[in-house]
């Protein structure tokens, strides 16, 4: 258990360095020696996607994941519409950007049948189907914490996204598995293991105690309860060796200089991945 | 899906109006025409566990449960018999207040080790059962939303409550079930089937949206998004009918004027339970 990983699979998620632009992210992670680096769209798009896909492209810097699409609920099927359109713009996107994984933050319900919004968001996927696996953009299912089931996402445990995995059973489809998300599940070590073969991406951060806020509770890691290095080797024991993201929500940390935030995850992460 | 349960069964659990004292709650609780309240220990203690119970006796109400016992998990096993030593405590309150419910918010681990606290829940149920049984007071393992397994509950699932239950196998220790721990739950409808027979309490408010807090974020039921009514009628046709708590944990509504919360509860228990 006290083997670190290798800092090459070490990713920075560019919303935990939030106030870097794009330029600023990629040479942030050049001068900390990173291999990878996971992009946000309005950072792309604030940038310009042809530039940030050359400047990419220039870096040598591995993608590990376009955040995000997903969203998919809505109240009419006009609407729902609208939301798969953005989620075609956001396949193409990753494709020219050079990443093959979309991450689908799935949405909240937009009236009280939550029942009915996961019946979209299953919808909505066999829809997009199709056009990710021609862009080789590969749709990584990321179960939120059950908190943000009213406002962010009815996909609440990797129970249900491993079972829409498997209702698709095609390589396009898999998950995300965040730490910060499905630490506290009784049945999480049962279900990285039913993943085996289709997790897509694996994200680090902490849960501290007291949790100061909902959106921006989260911590650096070793700064709070989640067994980091028990869960990371449980998603190697799938066979996933693929990037670990570093994404964190938080104020403090958005506030500190990027340098230095990234010399202190490496450090973390060397201690507690 | 429309006719509202039965006014007689609604319980005013004490929390909701935390400014009032035990006498003041019974009485708001007479002149509202309720006929069911949940008590708290330490509203109890400060008026005394005799003159309580003599209190209620000569108001007539049933006492829905006693919140609460639990918090079971802690670093040394001389700790863990601290803990066990005031679940006795509580089991002995609550059969001289003359309620058969006890209320069990398990606790947090320790350290990092979730696993191996939920085995302690499960080691400290074991031990408390004989004296229960004996007292006739049962039981109620009440799961947390997971964003309290850090810091309040490692129980956070009503599968966890299930599986504890049925490890057991006896009429003593049974689940509470809480609309606002449960509803983002994809299984809650096989889980609440599932604890046909052992069903000790369900309790309701609702989750608004956005969450302003983690704590004392609940809401009045009405006033967010979780499908309460559903969730009653699937414990109803477990075959339980007994008494339905209100339990909110709101700043705003424990500064109101208890007799309006209690009005307020009435009208909202008729068109949203």
């Amino acid at each position: 258990m006290s083997t670190s990983p290798d800092l090459k699979r070490l990713s920075l998620n560019q919303i935990t360095t939030n106030s870097w632009t794009l330029p600023e992210a990629v040479t942030g992670c050049k001068q900390a020696g990173l291999a990878e680096i996971a992009l946000w769209r309005d950072k792309v798009q604030a940038y310009g996607l042809k530039k940030s896909s050359q400047l990419l492209a220039d870096s040598g810097l591995h993608i590990s994941s376009l955040c995000r699409g997903g969203w998919f609920p809505a109240g009419s099927q006009k609407e729902r519409q609208v939301r798969i359109d953005d989620n075609r713009r956001a396949i193409a996107e990753a494709a020219e950007l050079g990443t093959d994984v979309l991450v689908l933050v799935c949405g909240p319900a937009t009236d009280k049948d939550i029942a009915g919004a996961r019946e979209m968001v299953a919808e909505a996927i066999a829809t997009l189907l199709p056009e990710a696996e021609q862009a080789g953009v590969r749709l990584g299912i990321e179960p939120l914490h059950p908190m943000f089931a009213a406002d962010r996402s009815v996909i609440v445990t990797l129970a249900e996204a491993n079972a829409l995995v498997e209702r698709f059973n095609s390589p396009t489809v898999g998950v995300i598995v965040d730490a910060y998300h499905v630490w506290w599940d009784p049945d999480i070590y049962t279900q990285i293991a039913r993943a085996a073969g289709h997790i897509l991406g694996f994200h680090i951060s902490d849960w501290p105690v007291p949790l100061p806020n909902v959106l921006l509770g989260r911590a650096m890691m070793g700064d709070g309860v989640i067994e980091i290095r028990r869960l990371r080797m449980a998603v190697e024991a799938t066979g996933y060796n693929g990037p670990i993201e570093v994404e964190i929500f938080n104020r403090e940390i958005w506030d500190s200089p990027g340098e230095s935030v990234l010399e202190q995850i490496k450090a973390r992460y060397l201690a507690h991945a």
